[in-house]
């Protein structure tokens, strides 16, 4: 049984990131979608554990799909679900270099496990949960960015923040 | 079952080929290494069906994979085989936009065919068999370049074909 | 008035040029699309004319819209034209570099004369007219990829020089 | 009648931006150049207000220009504007994906707005306000790089900021 | 005699610098290794002067290289050392704008001063300062990343910062 | 001693080449430009030995500048000649994956010889030998393009070959 890992920050949860998330599950026999968090790193919209909430409710319909949180370095996360494969979107040219690099340090440091790439959809190729924030913040209708299940719990989060929250 | 596809021209096969070959069967349950052609252009230092045994030679010892020949269209032939994923290395940006337009357009001719690709190992990010053939071509030793299995092979083809071979 | 010229040699036009026609045609007074060729190149799958007649064809529902054929110099070309813009798209990174090149060699030759960039619609954003006539050679439906008026030319000049036909 | 927008921080208005005014505005009817600012975020060199009077400063020869100062989503100032033309200027290759996803967002949110890049001037392609702000702190003469009429307003400013002002 | 100049933050030195620091050593006849700092940017694990003695320690064996800090604009300092080149590593496409843009604006500066760019070794080209700081926050073993001579300080170093320490 | 070589096919030379001349000779102690030719590949507008005529006449100011011609690899070529460094001249991005794949192939096969990268002048950012020979077709006056010495050479060789010359 194959078991791959889509590790990521999901604040929130975008309809890219669901696209990934379909074309992943139908690739290998389980997929973990895992939110990473740095302990040190309070920012974010979304606490890691809501956002995990917000990703189990859109992939509910999605079998062989299971949905984590974890602050573990993720070579040694997957070593310990016993994943061969991470499973990262790959949006742009400016992705890229990034993801490549991080491609090479995983591999390196957990040579079992190994990175696949899915580009995104031409639809989606646009989106990003901070580009999400940011029409959020202008009171832009969220429809077809986000999931239609999670649009609510967004714009009713980026009132509760709005005047607190720092510039994203 | 998952079966994923590496195709390419595999002109010859190089160590950075045998590379993404040997990860991607670790990742999917079985692996088809096709050698796509065009039957039209029939330009090439060694015919489909010689590169063909090249590669099956060197993936001896890999259980899950399959190596085959095609002029078909890549997702016909994904579809004839019960395929869906496309595999596919890596190198550098420039790699990049080519393949990410070619996984577009297959998605698009088949919504049930995806594309993952595998970064290169760093050791064989710069080996293209293009690059194999003009060392080849100027008397390089090629181990450490092709698997050792095939160097006699592809030096004694480039000395027949010396003279008579156009600029490749 | 401002006019702009929209030059590339639509060997055949596709939905993606079309977009990008419909596109600056709405922001310039008038645009003349002119399909560049080479007279010492006699290579294409249509003949500059008979591109030139395929593009009318398909642009008949846009007032401001003017076909033509040129082996002038772009810029010599835009000068006898009074055209103070060239108009491009861009649909990846790889485009770039080459148009980048072209925009500082014109506006060099013809101070008067600038370029601007229309990024690709993302639906059209892997659409190439050497994409198409592969796609053609394997006999795909081409519609979603050309403008339908023009579909029966392209699969009628497929057969017609299949065989005859060298390596595109 | 054409109306372009030319929006962006101008925190302080470079050479760069000046030569890409003076090309938009020989392209369109009528060239707003809007200083976008998000009010919870009050970094920056200049005030919205000051930057917007630094390049009313600068494009007083410029007949079909108007300087503005917005806090408003791109898209709805556009609608409110009566533009239909967002105009950018591309520097390099890095530039290229944000702006790329930005052009996407925009004719998404409003799709009778369409974006146009004019690539930079070969003279002021490693142009930036960060630079400039970069190198005003080290003292450098500024000429050449900023407009004439603003060297010593920037000047001033950075020595009012010395010791106040945090990383930029 | 010539003489070139490597900056960076080095913090802390890698492999990679290191790989970079013995290549430019044999092209050029001296070679200064400069820790560049912004005194108004008090961030970092190590202090700049820290730094250059971690560099000092781990180039030890190289009989043409210098090791200095400073926090002058690198063109000055440059012409005050008689260093007729910059030299840089280039790891990616990504690094390619930015440090292309510093080239050229450190050549308008000091038309004297020219900056080569060497690329990184394939095995050091996934490395970077931040990425070993991120590594080390996780209890990674170092040794493959960072000079054998300075593991015990990086380590000691995150120790002593660990909860103190803002996001890096 | 340091020695460099300047590698390139320079068919012919062009301001941009010059430039990189210039400077790389002020870096290195000799610099010898050398044009490399494949002996199966006959294309070009000037034969080998004329690019390498072209060169001196316009390098004659130059004191440690030599002129040289050679069908080797070139590690094999900078071995015997004693040279440490190959220069290559960075315009864009789309230069750079290539010329960073054969610089990794160039030091594996000879570890002792690094190649340094210099970036072109913005000037000359835009120049390449083939836009060169296209203009030169178009009739294009190339002063500002190549240098005014071979200016004649260029026009009349592009008289002699027309109608002659196969696509370029």
């Amino acid at each position: 049984m194959k078991t791959a890992i889509y590790p990521g920050s999901f604040d929130p949860i975008t309809l890219g990131h669901l696209n990934i998330i379909k074309r992943a599950a139908n690739c290998f026999d389980k997929l973990i979608v895992c939110v990473m968090y740095n302990m040190e790193k309070n920012t974010g919209l979304f606490s890691p554990s809501e956002r995990a909430d917000l990703i189990r409710r859109v992939t509910m319909g999605v079998p062989n799909v299971e949905v984590d949180v974890s602050s573990d370095l993720l070579t040694d996360y997957a070593r310990a679900k016993g994943a061969t494969v991470v499973v990262q979107g790959l949006r742009a040219v400016s992705d890229f270099d990034k993801e490549f690099q991080m491609a090479l340090i995983n591999r390196r440091l957990n040579p079992q496990l190994d990175t696949m790439f899915l580009t995104a959809s031409e639809k989606y190729m646009y989106l990003s949960s901070s580009a999400i924030k940011e029409l959020a913040h202008y009171g832009v209708d969220l429809s077809g960015w986000v999931p239609w299940e999670i649009i609510d719990d967004v714009e009713q989060k980026m009132k509760e923040l709005k005047g607190a929250l720092p510039a994203f």
